[in-house]
C-alpha cells in the first residue's frame, strides 16, 4: 500500500485550519498530579481505517489511560487538520504534537527514511522489530529524524503483504515485460528492471483501471484490507508473497520540543503505548486475515497463486540492486542499509533453523 | 527447557522467610500523586539469567519509570524469598504481589495451564501473541487463574526452540526406540509413544549424564542459552526444530487483591509494561541467537541436523494424540484447546501465503 491510497480516503479539501486545538496545556486537579497536556495527532489515514486507523486509537487510548488523563491526544484523520502528506511537516512545525504515517512517504526529505518502513526483500515484522529495539535500528532512526526536530517511534506493522492482483499470469520473469502495474516506490523500480511499467494511481481509480485494462496489475495490502476493496471482482489472479513489502512498519512522530516539555514519566508512557500499539496492530492483522482470506478463496473463488521460484529469484536479484542504489545515495543511507542488511541476513540464518522450520513442520 | 533447569540455578536451601518486605504501602510527596506502592516479584530464575531473568528486569523497570516511582517492584531470584516452584502459591497467598515463571510449571493445579505456555506442535511466538491479545486467549487464561485469585499476563517468549542435543542419529521414527532423552512434560509423553524413555534430570547433571551415556539426548533452549551450557562438548548432533516447544510464553502473575488495590492508571501501566517486556524478550532472543549459533557452528564445529520430514510427520501425529488427551482432562482444558487449535490452524492458512513464503524467498 502506498501513499496515494490515502488521498482517496481523506476528507477532500480540508486544509490546515486556524482553530487547531493543539498545544493546549492546563493544570487540572482531576489528574493524579502535575500538569495536564492536550495534544493532537495528525494521521495519514481515514478515521478508524481498519488496522492503520484503529492502531492510532490504540495508541492514544493507552496513553490516556496510563496517564490518568494527564496526556490526552485528539485524533485527526487525513485532511481534517492537514492533508495526508502534510503529516511530517505539520509535526516538525508544531502544528500538531504527534503524527502517524509511514516513514517512506517522506523519502523526499531523505531517501534513507525508506529503510524504516520496508524495502523489497527487506525484513518481516519479527526481524524488523528485533532490529529496531535490539539491533541498533532505533538509534539510526532517531539520528535520521533529529535534524527535523522529530522523535520517531515504530507504531504498527501490517505483517507480510501479498503480491497483488493480476490480470496476466506470471510464469517466468519475462512475463513482466510490458506489464502495467500500479506499484510505486522501490518495488516499482524493481519492476522497471524487468521491463514492466510501474504506474501511480489513486486508490479510487484502481477498480476502473483494472477493468478497462489501463493497468494489468496492482498491489494492495493483505486479505483483511483487500476484501473491502472489491479488486477480486476485476482481477483474475491474487499472487503471493508480497516481496515488495515483507513487513512494513508504521511510524509515530513526535515534535521534539513538545516531547521535551513532558515530564519523564509521561515520556515513558508514550514510549510504552507506542510499543503496545506496534504489537497490537500486527496481532490484529494476523487475527483478521484468515477470515478474509477464506472469504476471498471460498466465497469469491479467487485464484491464488505463488510466484514461481524462478520469478522470486529474479525479483530478489533486482531488489538487491535497487536497494544498493538507494544505500549509495547518502552517507546516512549507507550506514542504515549496512546495519539493516547485516541484521536481516544474520536473523535469516537463525530463523532458517527455527521459524522457517515451524512453517515447514505442517507440510 | 523445563522447570528442573532452574533448580540447579537457584540459591540452594533458601525458603520462604519471615522478613518479606512485600505489601508495604506508603504516601510519598516525591511521586506525581497518590499512594506509593512497594511490591515484590518472586521468580523462577537465577538473577539476570539471560533472556528470562533480564525480562523480569525489563518489566519492573518500565513499571517504575512510567509510574514515576509510585509502584516499585523488588526482584527476587529463585530461592531468595521462595523456591522456584513456590512462585504460584506465594503469589496466590500474597507472600509476594507478583511472580514470573511459566504456566506449565503449575499443571498440578490444572492440566489446562500448559496451553498458555506451549504444547508440542503448538503455536510459534507470533501466532501465540495474536491468539492471546486478539483471538480470545487472554480471556480463557484469566478465567483459568481466577479461582486462584491470580491475574495472568504474558511476559516474554523464547521464540522457537531447537530440538536438542543427541548422541544418536535420528533418521527414521524408529530411531527413537530405546532412546533415553531428558524431555519432561508433554514432549516426553510424545517420545514415549515412539518407544523412547523420557528422563527427568536437574540441569547440573546433564553434562555428566550425556558423557557417561546415562542419557542419549537432551533438549535445552536455543543457541543463546545453550552455548553457555557446554552441551556441545559432550554431544554429537544438535537437532532442529524444537517441535516440543515452538514458542513458549512466560507468565507474570499478580495477586488479585494487590491488583485491585492499585488505582486504575497503575493497573494500565502494569499491563503495558507486561506487553513491552513480552515483546522485548522475544526481540532479545532473535538479536542474540545468531551470534551464538555462529560460534557453535564455526568455532565449535557443531554438527547441526534437521529432523527428517518422516520423523517430523510422526512426531506431529503423536503430538496431536497427546494434546487431545490433555484436552479431554477437563471441561476447561477442552475449551482452551479448541480455541487454541482453531487459531493455530487458521493462522497457519494465512501464514502459508505470507510468513512461510518470506522464509522461502531466500532459498
Amino acid at each position: 500500500m502506498k501513499r496515494r491510497t490515502f488521498i482517496a480516503g481523506a476528507t477532500a479539501g480540508a486544509l490546515t485550519t486556524a482553530c487547531s486545538p493543539t498545544g493546549e496545556r492546563e493544570a487540572s486537579k482531576a489528574s493524579v498530579g502535575g500538569e495536564t497536556f492536550r495534544w493532537s495527532i495528525v494521521t495519514a489515514w481515514p478515521k478508524n481505517f481498519p488496522g492503520l486507523g484503529t492502531g492510532v486509537e490504540t495508541l492514544v487510548s493507552w496513553i490516556e489511560r496510563m496517564s490518568a488523563g494527564r496526556l490526552k491526544v485528539k485524533v485527526y484523520a487525513a485532511g481534517e487538520l492537514v492533508p495526508a502528506f502534510g503529516v511530517f511537516d505539520a509535526v516538525a512545525e508544531g502544528v500538531a504534537e504527534m503524527g502517524h504515517s509511514g516513514s517512506y512517504y517522506w523519502k523526499g526529505k531523505n531517501e534513507a527514511f525508506q529503510f524504516f518502513t520496508t524495502i523489497p526483500f527487506g525484513m518481516n515484522a519479527v526481524a524488523m522489530n528485533a532490529w529496531l529495539y535490539e539491533g541498533g535500528g532505533m538509534e539510526l532512526w532517531r539520528e535520521a529524524y533529529e535534524p527535523f526536530g522529530l522523535v520517531p517511534l515504530p507504531v504498527g506493522n501490517t505483517g507480510m503483504q501479498l503480491g497483488g492482483w493480476f490480470n496476466r499470469e506470471i510464469k517466468t520473469p519475462e512475463d513482466f515485460a510490458g506489464l502495467k502495474m500500479r506499484l510505486p516506490g522501490l518495488g516499482g523500480d524493481v519492476l522497471r528492471r524487468l521491463g514492466a511499467t510501474p504506474v501511480t494511481l489513486p486508490g479510487a481509480e484502481l477498480l476502473t483501471a483494472m477493468q478497462t485494462g489501463v493497468i494489468d496489475a496492482t498491489e494492495w495490502v493483505n486479505p483483511y484490507t483487500d476484501l473491502a476493496s472489491g479488486l477480486h471482482k476485476v482481477s483474475k489472479y491474487y499472487y503471493y508473497p508480497g516481496w515488495q513489502e515483507p513487513g512494513p512498519t508504521l511510524e509515530c512522530i513526535i515534535n521534539q520540543k513538545a516531547y521535551e516539555s513532558l515530564p519523564e514519566d509521561l515520556r515513558h508512557i508514550v514510549h510504552a503505548a507506542a510499543r503496545v500499539a506496534n504489537q497490537a496492530m500486527y496481532c490484529e492483522y494476523i487475527a483478521r486475515n484468515y477470515q478474509a482470506l477464506d472469504t476471498l478463496r471460498n466465497t469469491h473463488k479467487v485464484d491464488m497463486r505463488p510466484f514461481p521460484p524462478e520469478v522470486i529469484a529474479r525479483l530478489r536479484k533486482e531488489s538487491e540492486t535497487v536497494n544498493e542504489a538507494l544505500a549509495n545515495k547518502s552517507e546516512l543511507a549507507r550506514r542504515v542499509y549496512d546495519s539493516y542488511k547485516r541484521f536481516r541476513d544474520e536473523t535469516l540464518v537463525w530463523h532458517n533453523v527455527s521459524e522457517r522450520m515451524y512453517y515447514a513442520m505442517w507440510e
